[in-house]
């Protein structure tokens, strides 16, 4: 199995940093043990294993996914992938990278910038792509390039009894067969191990340019940004960031944005094409009667810009360093998300809960973000009762209680009421793959 | 279950209809009854019943897949789509529509024009898009809008015991659990049927622009494309075809266009974006060496130009009334592609087999297609041949041997090829679904 002692550890202290996410709002229980597999045939061994004596198994990235996905709720083993980070193989010319699921995107990035291209996908914090494969996170790129899900062209996953498979290949798309690729993406962990991940890559664009809108509110950020959609503009980001989110980044980062709604924008391809765009986004921005307007080529004001919506959630979490986060992250169709972002704000206020709203819009998902203290049970109920009218409200105007979180064991009532249906389903390839339940039990159901 | 005897058929005309499919290459055997159900709750049903009684269930959009899909292989129910033809719902501000599975491509975008919005996914004939959905179609635009499956923001579908279940949503992106709308797309009828679909739609672009090409060889358009796709340029549509294809065109079409290896090209978009960019398609396709080269923003020559693209297939079988089409279908990565094509060609000469080589090679995606008569031994050996020689070229350098037609009866032993470790898994999925067999028996396994 694990062939060096060294790369397994039993002490509280490692135990404890694989017992509970980065935002801690899930109650965390410790691992038995952690595991740091080297190769996919210690991958398998210890999986086939875990199999045989019925013991539990929770793949760990970077632990940032935030409803709880790593908690191993009934003990066993964490598995670490820290070891398992080689990009193996990089193919410039087919747009496409084999990497090992440890490896993170921004190494990743970081390697593939000498060839001129780039894996767009940004949650904004680091991750690893396993772990981003496995909620199909998405984040600010979304809006151009899709999730994590349509990045990845195939894989190699070890099912529950040790049974390595091989899905989707190196091709651009594929009607062979079941596409279970895209069953194990967004699976957290509960169907199948990655050992290995095939994934698109993009041309780094000629040009990326950079913007910030300044708006008087919410809803009228939200309708200028479906506007430029609806123009057929297609922004490689479109953000977000309410007045108390700026508030939160201004005293964590000493800027000095101006403390209202505002999108943070860009457009990246061809100069040519980019400096037309830009004009067109310029126009829709002041006709929905946008205050300030900037924007501009120069990177370091992009790197300052994007830097500040990345330490959002970490710079709200600061304001009140004694609580937890907590998020919602309903998706809705765009027409609807003007009406939602302020019914979102509305609710918040109606409980005098203090928050922030920020989000993907170009997509129509957007998090409602509070700090609470769950230990005490006032605000641990205010906060799930919001939690509940913001999904609720998602749900009866066709949208998604999670845009890219996934359910883990935060919104798994929610997949319930969106899918209820559908859930027995679920369950029944649950229970095809694994049917002593060892992989990451407790989450999604 | 059938309310209305109308809408129920066992007459042998209509049987035999729908006990093959449009190539005939397929050995048909003809369905018991075919029935027309006209709403969610005869299709319910109808399902619930047959599962009872164990009878196979066969859906039939228009009956144009090419790999056997529609055939009865044991009798039963055809289920045919014509009266599930509405369009439900065009939601314009969220880019999507809902609709029933009997509605062809050309119907919904018929429609949607009046809203400037459009359905790009193009397989050349029209389709049902239930059954573009249950086969994963591409065709010439999946170079920039990828293929159906990308398209379903969600689903409502019958299962095999008849339980009705909802996936997706109208939102465009969701981490909610298991993704059943991705297993389902592609499932070619034999995991659920599709009863509703929920599709995104697009702004249609400002401009169109098309574009002809002519090389002295096949190796040269590939690498011409390839070089298009390296300097990020994105064209809306491009396509290859060979001199047997423009010959049989020219033939068919009374068209006069140079006997010679042929990249057909869109660009679409804002007008000075394509402006622009045609002058960089220019310059590539000049550097590698293509003598005619000519381009217009003329719709009237565009409408031609894919006219005669989307006629190739039909043009080549007019070529030999008396025999059947075949045809290949691999998808590889984009650098293999030169060789691939090149690989293909080679084959056929080696047996002495005239055909077709065209495809939709942004994507890698290519088909060899040749006349043959199955039923003479002699012919039928050869075309298994160079299929299976064309399809382990593909698997060998990570391709696959369906990029967009699907397994249904002709390609099942290259699924094993491809992907023997997975098919077990697949087939528990179909076990959990459809424990008695009665969706689509006897395809893709
Ligand atoms: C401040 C902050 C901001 C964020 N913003 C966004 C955002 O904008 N968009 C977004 O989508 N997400 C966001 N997230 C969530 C998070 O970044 C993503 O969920 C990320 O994908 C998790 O990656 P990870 O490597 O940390 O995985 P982990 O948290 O370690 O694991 C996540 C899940 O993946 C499973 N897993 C890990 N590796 C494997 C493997 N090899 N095989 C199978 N399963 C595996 C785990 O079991 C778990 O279920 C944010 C998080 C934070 C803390
Ligand atoms: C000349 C020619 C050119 C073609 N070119 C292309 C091309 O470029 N790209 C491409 O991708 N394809 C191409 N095709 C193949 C074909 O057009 C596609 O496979 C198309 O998607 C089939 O649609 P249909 O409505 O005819 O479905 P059918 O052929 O009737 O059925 C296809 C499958 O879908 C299932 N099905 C139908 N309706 C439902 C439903 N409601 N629920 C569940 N399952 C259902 C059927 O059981 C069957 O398995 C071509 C075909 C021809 C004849």
């Amino acid at each position: 199995m694990i062939r060096d002692p060294k790369r397994l550890s039993t002490s509280e202290a490692i135990r404890q940093q694989h017992g509970r996410d980065l935002t801690s709002y899930h109650a965390g229980r410790f691992p038995d043990v952690v595991l740091y597999p080297k190769d996919k045939e210690e991958l398998r061994e210890i999986i086939a294993y875990a199999n045989r004596i019925g013991c539990p198994i929770v793949p760990f990235g970077l632990g940032t996914s935030v409803e709880g996905q790593v908690v191993p709720v009934q003990g066993g083993i964490s598995l670490n992938f820290t070891h398992m980070n080689r990009i193996l193989e990089i193919r410039a010319d087919d747009f496409a990278v084999r990497v090992e699921p440890g490896v993170t995107r921004m190494q990743l990035n970081r390697e593939l910038k000498k060839y001129g291209l780039y894996f767009p996908i940004d949650p904004g914090v680091d991750a690893t792509l396993g772990g981003m494969a496995a909620t199909n996170a998405s984040g600010c790129s979304a809006v151009r390039y899709g999730s994590t899900r349509e990045q990845i062209l195939g894989m190699e996953a070890i099912l529950a009894d040790g049974s390595p498979i091989r899905t989707g290949s190196l091709a651009k798309k594929s009607s062979a067969g079941y596409n279970l690729t895209q069953l194990l993406a967004g699976s957290e962990g509960t169907l199948a191990v990655f050992a290995e991940l095939t994934l698109r890559v993009y041309g780094l664009p000629e040009t990326f340019l950079y913007a910030k809108a300044v708006f008087p509110d919410l809803q009228q950020a939200c309708k200028a940004a479906n506007r430029m959609l609806y123009r057929s503009i297609q922004p490689s980001k479109i953000e977000l960031v309410d007045a108390y989110t700026i508030q939160a980044i201004n005293s964590y980062k000493q800027t000095k944005y101006e403390e209202k709604p505002t999108l943070f924008l860009e457009l990246s391809g061809w100069k040519s094409a980019v400096t037309a765009e830009v004009e067109r986004v310029k126009e829709i921005i002041q006709e929905e009667g946008a205050g300030a307007w900037s924007h501009t080529f120069d990177e370091s004001f992009g790197e300052q810009l994007w830097d500040a919506r990345r330490h959002a959630a970490l710079a709200i979490a600061a304001l009140a360093p004694e609580k937890k986060l907590m998020t919602t992250d309903v998706c809705v169709p765009l027409s609807v998300l003007p009406e939602a972002v302020s019914f979102a704000r509305e609710v918040m206020q109606a409980e005098d809960l203090q928050g922030a709203i920020l989000g993907h819009i170009g997509d129509g998902n957007y998090h409602a973000v509070f700090p609470i203290d769950p230990s005490v049970p006032e605000e641990a109920a205010k906060a799930a009762k919001v939690n509940e009218r913001i999904v609720r409200f998602a749900l009866e105007r066709g949208g998604t209680c999670s845009g890219e979180h996934g359910i883990g064991l935060g919104k798994k009532q929610y997949l319930t009421e969106e899918h209820g249906d559908a859930v027995p389903w679920m369950k029944k390839i649950k229970e095809a793959f694994d049917p002593n339940h060892i992989l990451n039990p407790g989450k999604i159901f």
